[in-house]
C-alpha cells in the first residue's frame, strides 16, 4: 500500500510526494463513517495542511462507476479528468467527459462518475466552500525580489 | 492557440474541456497587469464558473523556471506536480519537486519553480482564501438516492 512521504515543511508550506499517479490504485483509506475500504483515493488536507479546500486523488479501475451518487452541504466541488475517459451526471443530466475535463458542481448537484474507459481513470477533486473566493490570480498576487538557490 | 469548450451546463454545473494535456503549451494568456503573453497557462475560473477556488493549469518547457517569484495577500496556493522534475523555493529554502509532489503555500511564503527536466513540466495550482474551509469530505457530503443515465 502507498502511502504520502513528507518531502519539506516550514512555516510558509508542506511539501508531500504521493508517487507516481499511475500508481494510484495503491492508496486505500477507511471510510470514517460506513467503515468500508475504498480503493484508488488519497485526500490532501491533512497530509499538506490545508486550511482553504480538500483536494483528493481518485482513481476508478476499467468499467467502473463510483459507488454513489452524493451531494455536499457548504462546498463546491470541481473535479478535473487526468486520464481515462466516461460518464458524469448530475441532476439526471449525462455527459461524456475524458482527459482534460474540468467540471464544477454547485453543493446540492447530485452527482456521480463513471470510467467507460479500458484502462484506469484517474481525477482530482478539489472541494472549497461556495462563494470563499474574494480576489484572486494577479489581484491577490504580488511579484517580489528573489535568489533563487536551484 | 488552444480554447476552452464547453460541454454542458445548468444551474448546478458547468463542465468544461481543454484538450489533451499534453497540448497544455498552446494555451497563453495576456497578464492582465504587464501585459505579458504567457504561455502555456489556463485559468479555469470564470470557464467554470467557480466560486471557491482559482483553479489554473501551467506548463513550463523544459529546463525553464517561472521568471518570478512571488506571494499572496489573502490565498493559499497548492501545487500539484503532473508531469517532470525540477526544484520548488519557498522563503530561500530548495527542493526537488517531480510527478506527484503536492506544495502547500501559505500567502506570505515567497515562492518560485523550475523544470529541470528535458520535458514539460505540468502542474495544476489550486488559490483558494487561507482559513475559509469549514467542513469537508465526508462531514460535508450526503449520499442520495440515484439513477444512472449512463
Amino acid at each position: 500500500m502507498n502511502e504520502i512521504k513528507n518531502i519539506a515543511e516550514d512555516t510558509n508550506y508542506t511539501a508531500v510526494d504521493l508517487g507516481n499517479l499511475n500508481d494510484l490504485m495503491n492508496y486505500s483509506l477507511i471510510h470514517p463513517v460506513n467503515k468500508q475500504k475504498i480503493e484508488g483515493k488519497v485526500f490532501l488536507k491533512d497530509a499538506c495542511k490545508l486550511t482553504g479546500a480538500e483536494i483528493s486523488f481518485n482513481s476508478l479501475a476499467a468499467k467502473v462507476e463510483q459507488g454513489y451518487f452524493h451531494i455536499h452541504n457548504k462546498n463546491e466541488e470541481t473535479y478535473i479528468i487526468l486520464k481515462g475517459h466516461g460518464f458524469f451526471q448530475v441532476d439526471g443530466k449525462c455527459f461524456d467527459i475524458k482527459e482534460g475535463s474540468v467540471i464544477r458542481v454547485a453543493p446540492k448537484g447530485i452527482r456521480g462518475i463513471r470510467n467507460d474507459s479500458d484502462d484506469t481513470m484517474v481525477y482530482i477533486v478539489v472541494q472549497a466552500k461556495e462563494n470563499s473566493l474574494e480576489e484572486y490570480t494577479t489581484d491577490d498576487g504580488s511579484r517580489v525580489t528573489f535568489d533563487p538557490k536551484w
